[in-house]
């Protein structure tokens, strides 16, 4: 094990603060420890939340390196900027008591915004940012993050989640960017950039950190934290990629994944810890378990014997910091097995020097007190138009039957099912709270569903529906309020959720939504279908009966305004599935499947395939051309193609490029995404586009796990054409 | 690559013949071709379906060493024992005119009995001979297998099925011995012991083939032939365990795996077909091609650019033979790579010399023309009855709410629903034809479950239903008759399938069957629910509101008696589930859990879980103890426990014992089945049992992929008693 090589003159000072440092600091150090182990109780709450005895206790005399979350676990909530500011100034204050001085770094999960912080700027989350095919959203996204998290003093967001989302019953798969190892990688390293920029000291940008390595999005029964069973090489051809480019966008950190793969633990896997990340992906920065993942070791997984093992397994293993995150636990028997041998001092400093590197990347050992961020007016402005922005992309029109929308702004709309009129079911988990099913915390000046078709419409719109998810809805004043409407819009999916609280037994819609469905069809009014939440639950039948289908998944605190600019037509959408819509409950197949699921029997079969998005207007594209039919190994390839709006509005349009290599000595899947690009079109306006393809593009993982290009057949899609071309050695 | 040590002084025989073989011989030897190849069309029908011109063609001209499957493909069916011993009296007779005069080997689908012999006893299906807990059974299932199919003077068996059955929505799960590895281990082994006893080349003994090697049965989505995801420490600790001790018990041939495991097709895997089949597991025997395989690494996988490509492939990997079927396209491919220089005839010797060796074995080189075996009487009435008894013991009793079972044999019963009246449903594929569902071809003699129940019972039983399983039973009759009668049986299920044509997209039970299901219970009448079929289909809400449920799975021709036997209690069920019933269509969970799983929430919970099946009389089992609570690794640990029957009716119970490695380095199943034994005790009895646990039953597959047993704590459970051992170094 090395002290990894610093840039900036840094390691200088690493390798001096870490000579003056005792075992006992340098464990410190390595402890991340949840904020309500020093602040007072929710019950005793105060205008500063710090308890000034626990949190000496952890920095002055546990050397506590590290903070995480929100006050008041488990009863943890957003809490406002000024607060924020007293809590990170008392901790810098104590830092300063600590014998070396060293600052503490905190960390919070802000997904899809600032999560924690009240009135923060609260984004579509990423199946939705995913959706929008715009990396430049995902950019700003982060910029905002940064600055937010910075104004309230934070500087370490667990997030963007590079986990690809191929599993639909996970409770997670929201939180990722869709099924596409090219899309997430997009728009994750877009978010990375827009959130650190070059240099994450700059007073606003702060550090990220990529989740969760690795294989954890894919539990083979779809529950959370549950085995995953992935071979290395598919692990290596879908699961890694995303971490290998946040790491090489400069990511500092990396949280472990809490499950387990092909039956290792992911804390305690040293071969995808050590050997991969660091050995082939040259990881520099600092891994960091995830909940109390190393004591589960124990308590849970049972592969040590005792809570001391654990934490021996874990560190060997590679993990630099433990999310206790309750106690000093894992501080006492790491020090008393460095003191016994079992864990050598020099894995040790290695951790360390990793953590300190960070701090001082992140500029907090030149931090002066209270230099927070301040948002200008035009800053927040921006930002909730930014937001606006990506809620209109991020919504998938998927049916648009006789054109029934664009609604005319006087069309009689009856509104029901549970997600119309609440804004938690638009935000989803991470919104506020953990499970961000709070609606009393949400903020008032934002807009459901219902209250956006109001302020927009001159004609009337009924509400049929309660007041929250799972209150009952009287189906027969619904029928009846129909025969008053010239259309009814039905709001159905899923209430927020995240981590095992999201478990499901069935992707199968629940029976009181499929009933009120039912009813709705029955009356022969045209149905508009709205799906919210974060997975896709089976609508087939209910979707071959309505007019019109609208998948919103989780559009964030803009979500109500964007749907109705849609249905209204003041937007013309063109959001694109970032996932196959499943038809049915179990078969569940990606749209990247091998040849041999379409041999037999196509098994390919989903509602809506991944790409899927309607606008209001037309698109198309010809003209595919390769410059070259026959590159060598090694060498790029460039693609051209015209897209043109053939329809009668403007509308943005994603052109999708798909790569296929036509024989290699591991199967091939029958397409993927390689590129794309998104272009705003007038009506009857065209545009040239150009792809290059690396080679990276065209490799794959070979037969004895190596990423390796083969000479032979390429072939590449868009739209409806296709063309070849051939690699020679 | 080496040719295999010999026994039985056959090396030096098969050395001076393959010393004599030309390169064409040799390859031929390697080609096995489908019986349509060297047929007349079934719309020729003859009295010898064999087409002489083309049989000297494959054998004399083309050297063809193997024939399969029954004539007419794509419409086989089933022979009489006189046309077979036509056809293998004219293929005995025209190797006779070849140069070498090499015997041919001729090969057949001989599931749950001799499939294609007409009137062969069709024994319940392996999922059924799982739920007997009763080696016995298989053994003897075996041995009169064998003896049907050399009856018909067929001499090699593609069967046992070793894949493990832990995806109830894949095709073939009744073609598994179920989801536990030691189950199907100790079956699958007893089946080849009776098929082919200490020597297959005796007058009633016949070769198996173990397949499908290996990961075949676990697609990720749940369709046949499509992609398993198994990391290879999965695969080394649920897949590979059944083939090793398949060759172990002396199987001498290997079908491939028709899908790809982590992305390599199962037969291009030169690291499981060699390096572990051939290195690890010592195997000696030859590995076959399924269907058509070899040709579709070129058609279907992409792994070869050419069908000459493919063929190279496959060799290389270690694919001894090639089920082409249907033309000569191998055996010309083959000879042209080895005269290349690409295949080299090291490679053609060593295949070629496992497959003579097998045919020396085999005894074929000895065989006299006509020398088919002759069943007698006595064991042909021996055979039935121990199919019979087989179905009684492979039903499971699942519920039996207050003991509404067994009814009176004057119980007035409404018989419903659509597998009532048919014998194919009890039987599923490979029954009679490849799909098994043309009932027409069924035997007049067999009873389906209405026959029986007429037979047996001294009331009124009234049929509600088709003459076939998609016939629109007339819902309203059915509630009418209800009101006549004391019970309803309501029969639902699957019709017949194998591979990819039972693909299904949801284990939901399909609408109508639930609309009945629904009628049926409606009418207040205590409702018995009978399933029949391969796999578990979703009957959550269904068993809620019966009084009873029995599984019947596919207890075979004798099925319907069976079932009618326990109805009316003159058998006492003993059946146990050997997969985990689930209660949902997803998050399916086999009972072998990972303790990552019950941690937060409890993700095992099928509606009835692995062992479970009720009995007219209770059990109980006491006193577990193990003989030393301390043993040195690499020791055996004996265990005791007493079994008593505690009811009022003599039965059968099956005693099943469990294990946990407290703490690994590999996370460990919360239990694993390690022995069992059935026993038959009056009311009152009991008896004392005895289990010795093996190393191999402690050990497990570890990080660095060996199998291990790690010093520490052991748990056993039997019952609800539990007791500790430890191991020490």
């Amino acid at each position: 094990m090395n002290i990894p090589i610093l840039h900036n003159g840094i390691a200088n000072k690493i390798e001096n603060l870490l000579s003056q440092m005792t075992l006992e600091e340098k464990v410190g150090q390595m402890t991340l420890i949840d904020a309500s182990v020093v602040t007072v109780g929710e019950e005793q709450k105060a205008d500063n939340p710090i308890d000034q005895a626990k949190l000496e206790e952890a920095i002055v005399n546990r050397h506590v390196g590290a903070i995480l979350n929100t006050p008041y676990t488990p009863h943890n909530k957003a809490q406002s900027v000024e607060t924020w500011r007293k809590i990170i100034s008392s901790i810098q204050k104590t830092s300063g008591k600590s014998r070396l001085k060293i600052p503490v770094l905190y960390g919070i999960d802000a997904i899809h915004g600032a999560t924690y912080i009240k009135n923060a700027v609260l984004f579509p989350q990423a199946i939705n940012m995913a959706a929008t095919f715009n990396p430049e959203l995902s950019t700003r996204e982060g910029e905002i993050t940064a600055r937010e998290i910075r104004t309230a003093g934070l500087q370490w967001n667990f997030y963007p989640v590079m986990d690809i989302g191929r599993q639909p019953l996970w409770p997670r798969l929201w939180e990722t960017y869709g099924e596409d190892v090219h899309l997430a990688a997009v728009l994750g390293t877009a978010y990375i950039k827009g959130h650190q920029g070059d240099d994450f000291s700059a007073p606003d940008k702060a550090s990220t950190c990529l989740k969760h390595y690795v294989g954890y999005s894919f539990p083979i029964n779809g529950k959370d934290r549950t085995p995953a069973w992935i071979g290395e090489r598919m692990l290596r051809e879908y699961f890694l990629p995303e971490f290998e480019v946040g790491v090489k966008a400069g990511s500092p950190t990396v949280m472990v994944n809490s499950g387990e793969v092909d039956g290792i633990p992911g804390h305690a896997n040293y071969h995808y810890l050590t050997t991969i990340l660091r050995g082939e992906l040259d990881f520099q920065g600092f891994t960091v378990s995830d909940w109390e993942d190393i004591k589960r070791l124990y308590t849970r997984d049972k592969l040590a014997a005792t809570p001391r093992e654990a934490v021996k397994i874990a560190v060997m293993a590679g993990v630099d910091m433990s999310m206790v995150p309750f106690d000093f636990s894992f501080y006492d028997l790491l020090i008393d097995l460095v003191k016994s041998g079992e864990v050598p001092i020099s894995r040790i400093d290695e951790a360390v020097s990793r953590i300190l590197t960070v701090k001082y990347q992140a500029g907090l050992f030149e931090a002066k007190p209270h230099s927070f961020y301040e948002e200008s007016p035009v800053q927040l402005a921006e930002a909730a138009e930014t937001n606006r922005q990506a809620a209109r992309e991020s919504i998938v029109l998927a049916k648009n039957a006789n054109h029934i929308l664009p609604l005319k702004k006087s069309a009689r709309i009856l509104v029901t099912g549970p997600t119309a009129n609440l804004l938690s079911v638009m935000n989803g988990g991470w919104t506020i709270t953990w499970q961000g099913d709070d609606e009393s915390l949400y903020p008032k000046d934002k807009l459901t569903v219902l209250e956006a078709l109001q302020q927009k419409s001159t004609g009337k719109v009924t509400y049929v529906g309660g007041k929250y998810f799972d209150e009952k809805i009287n189906v027969q004043k619904a029928v009846e309020e129909a025969k008053n409407h010239d259309i009814i819009l039905l709001c159905l999916g899923e209430k927020p959720y995240t981590e095992t609280i999201g478990n499901i037994n069935s992707l199968a819609l629940d029976q009181a939504q499929i009933n009120l469905a039912q009813a709705m069809i029955a009356t022969q009014k045209p149905v508009i279908l709205l799906m919210l939440g974060g997975r896709p639950r089976i609508i087939s039948e209910i979707a071959e009966q309505s007019a019109g289908v609208i998948l919103g998944f989780l559009p964030g605190m803009e979500g109500g305004g964007a749907i109705a600019d849609i249905l209204y037509g003041y937007y013309n959408p063109n959001g694109k599935l970032p996932i196959s819509y499943p038809r049915h409950t179990n078969g569940i197949t990606p749209y990247d499947y091998k040849p041999i699921e379409s041999f037999e029997l196509n098994t390919y079969n989903p509602l809506y395939p991944f790409g899927h998005g309607l606008s209001y207007t037309t698109f198309q594209t010809s003209g595919l051309k390769v410059e070259k039919d026959k590159i060598t190994r090694g060498e790029n390839i460039n693609i051209a193609v015209n897209v043109k709006n053939t329809g009668s509005f403007k509308g943005q349009e994603t052109v999708l490029l798909y790569l296929n290599d036509v024989a290699a000595s591991v199967s091939r899947p029958n397409k993927q995404l390689k590129a794309f690009k998104k272009v705003d079109l007038d009506p009857g306006q065209d545009e040239n586009l150009s792809f290059t393809l690396t080679p990276h593009d065209l490799s794959f993982i070979g037969v004895d796990l190596k990423r390796i290009v083969e000479p032979g057949e390429f072939k590449v899609m868009v739209g409806k054409e296709t063309v070849n071309f051939s690699v020679t050695r």
